[in-house]
């Protein structure tokens, strides 16, 4: 008696924003990092990627994944089928402990996934887009693992993406073992620690694509001079001292260290070979806006910090909302996204001083803005992006 | 009887511009630097400061020095005053030993300074400017020592004035010594070891002064964590590999140093805290177009380099000039500047496989070139900016 039934479960995850730098791999295939890092997990209202795992035993050929529409090449990607493997052989165990259970492990899998925010945004969307895989399956196969033991898994497909499993302040501890074992994310702190963080991202037109991101860290790795020092002496201070930061709520430190840290990272990537450029003149206007803010605030109350690529996270409090994401608003007031979430409360502040050249840059340079904050781990949905036929549900 | 005679002597005095950044004092009374440098001094057809120095026991009040027709104040300059000092010391000394000369030592000078090259090409005229203030007094004082002996004085007054004091490939020794006495500079090759080496300015148009160095490098020294590891052991490692490429004339394993090092010197100006951001999106797109020229010819066959500012300095040999220069040419040939020294004479090219974006940003963004190369030392000049009563003369 064959059971046809197509088994399903749906989850969304978030994008999470490091605020202390993953850049260098010391394994590529288990992408196992040179250093910790540590990120801000961003609410899911603005970004996320929502993702259906199914199975059945009615389904035929090979694993598939359609991404925003698309079918994806997922047989030949390492990184995907990586995944995909340690998860079916976790659910073997389980079914081994339980006969009774249905053999899932056996059964194709169709993955549907959709991103909420264009792809051009030009935001790395991998981190969010693996997390969800593997939370989607591990839902589907009713896994026991907790999000740190499944971050070792989701860290296969994208190293940052094992961040994307938790909410709140999440660390990324780089591990000593050569198996990965200890090369695991946790929550240092949950949103509800600290809230009250808001972060605006400035979306910078790039006239072209830069240097993708693993094939930019091995460059650095193997080439920069500076490197070792910032992977074996900086982070880890770092990282101490921005746990100890989140744990105290103490904003200027938290802002410190993650604007030094973000240009410690862009210092090693110039000081790779060919040189490595993610920050444009744009980012550069970003940057000095901030640096005013903060002059004029008389302490840090914004916080810089750009991934691989020219777009600026702007971290700040929300009672430092005016004061912040308002000089923004007022000098951005014409790019499209100040009507999402966070974004309608923030009232246009006037200049806030800044320089003109800095204001005619970032006003020219900024497509668009997303306004959004500090947020939950993934969340379990009945919202299945396959039918109950096995069927993707067009959005 | 008074001895009413004004007593004159003249020199010029070239730009260099380092392949081995200095950058960070490790005294900043003395100008002791943190690590060695290494550069090329730059012909003076090009680029040099002339300077008379004369003084008269018919003169009165305090030493003077005009400089571009200006009157400077350099009763309140420590570094001047510095320079001044020791050479008077340094001439009371002779007159000591020999009483039959004028005591020059008493007499106050005047001492009047032009550059061949307008201030406002950005260009550090500080190296020439008290190279040739040091060596016109030294000539006026008649004073024995040697220019790596006065090139401790010019230090005092700009660290790498040090290096302006000789021609062709010049090291500045860190020292260690406390007093200095041994931070001296030195030729490490002739111009004439190397003569076909080519250096093509592209001065880039900076809308506001960027970071002063004197106050930036302090900057580095004192925030940047990543400094330390590039003054005690990059730098080292690199004045020794490049010393050995100048004497192989190695053209491709000086390039690579050049711009190596260039990049770890924006890369720890990028890690200070505040930030120190000297290149912008045309200096990189300086950088891509030798990258790109580099790589068609399939060796490095130009070097950028970048000091406190945008403007790039691409060094070539004159075997390549249609293959760099050329290129440049043909991308810039509305900028002013290509009638001058070694300018007249580059054919230009085809475009050389730029990028749309970089032909366009530095088509934008180079406002003139200056077409120079390796030259010599400073060259004792008979042209007096002093009359015989005393008077500047104007150019």
């Amino acid at each position: 008696m064959a059971d046809n039934t197509v088994y399903r479960a749906s989850t969304t995850a978030p994008v999470n924003i490091a605020v202390i730098k993953y850049w260098g791999k010391r394994d590529t295939a288990l992408n196992l990092p040179t250093n910790s890092s540590l990120s801000v997990t961003l609410s899911q209202k603005s970004l996320k990627t929502h993702t259906t795992a199914s199975c059945s035993s009615s389904y035929t050929g090979p694993d598939t994944l359609v991404l925003n529409g698309e079918l994806e090449d997922i047989q030949s990607s390492k990184r995907t089928q990586a995944c995909l493997q340690v998860l079916k052989r976790f659910r073997r165990d389980v079914e081994k402990k339980d006969s009774s259970l249905p053999k899932l492990s056996d059964m194709p899998l169709r993955l549907v996934s959709a991103n909420n925010f264009p792809t051009a945004a030009g935001l790395a969307s991998s981190a969010a887009g693996f997390a969800a895989l593997v939370r989607a399956i591990a839902n589907l196969y009713e896994l026991p693992h907790s999000p740190t033991e499944l971050s070792k898994v989701a860290r296969q497909g994208s190293g940052s993406a094992c961040r994307s499993l938790m909410g709140g302040y999440v660390a990324w501890r780089a591990g000593s073992a050569k198996d990965g074992s200890d090369s695991i994310a946790e929550e240092v702190a949950s949103v509800s620690h600290w809230p009250d963080m808001r972060a605006l991202i400035l979306v910078v037109s790039a006239d072209k694509k830069g240097t993708p991101s693993t094939a930019g860290m091995q460059t650095t790795v193997e080439t920069s001079t500076l490197f070792p020092t910032r992977a074996n002496e900086i982070v880890p201070k770092r990282m101490a001292a921005i746990e100890e930061a989140i744990q105290a709520k103490d904003f200027p430190t938290f802002a410190n260290i993650t604007m030094m840290d973000s240009n410690s990272f862009h210092a090693v990537c110039l000081d790779s070979w060919p040189p490595i450029h993610y920050l444009n003149d744009v980012s550069r206007a970003a940057m000095n806006a901030v640096e005013t803010i903060n002059r004029r605030a008389g302490e840090p109350i914004a916080a810089y910090t750009f991934d691989a690529g020219p777009n600026a996270v702007i971290y700040y409090q929300e009672k430092d909302e005016t004061s912040v994401a308002g000089v923004f608003r007022y000098v951005l007031q014409a790019v499209g996204g100040w009507d999402g979430e966070y974004g309608a409360q923030i009232r246009p502040n006037e200049r806030g001083g800044l320089e003109s050249k800095t204001f005619m840059t970032l006003k020219a340079g900024v497509s668009r803005v997303i306004c959004t904050g500090v947020g939950g781990g993934p969340e379990q949905t009945d919202q299945h992006l396959v039918d109950v036929g096995g069927r993707p549900v067009t959005a």
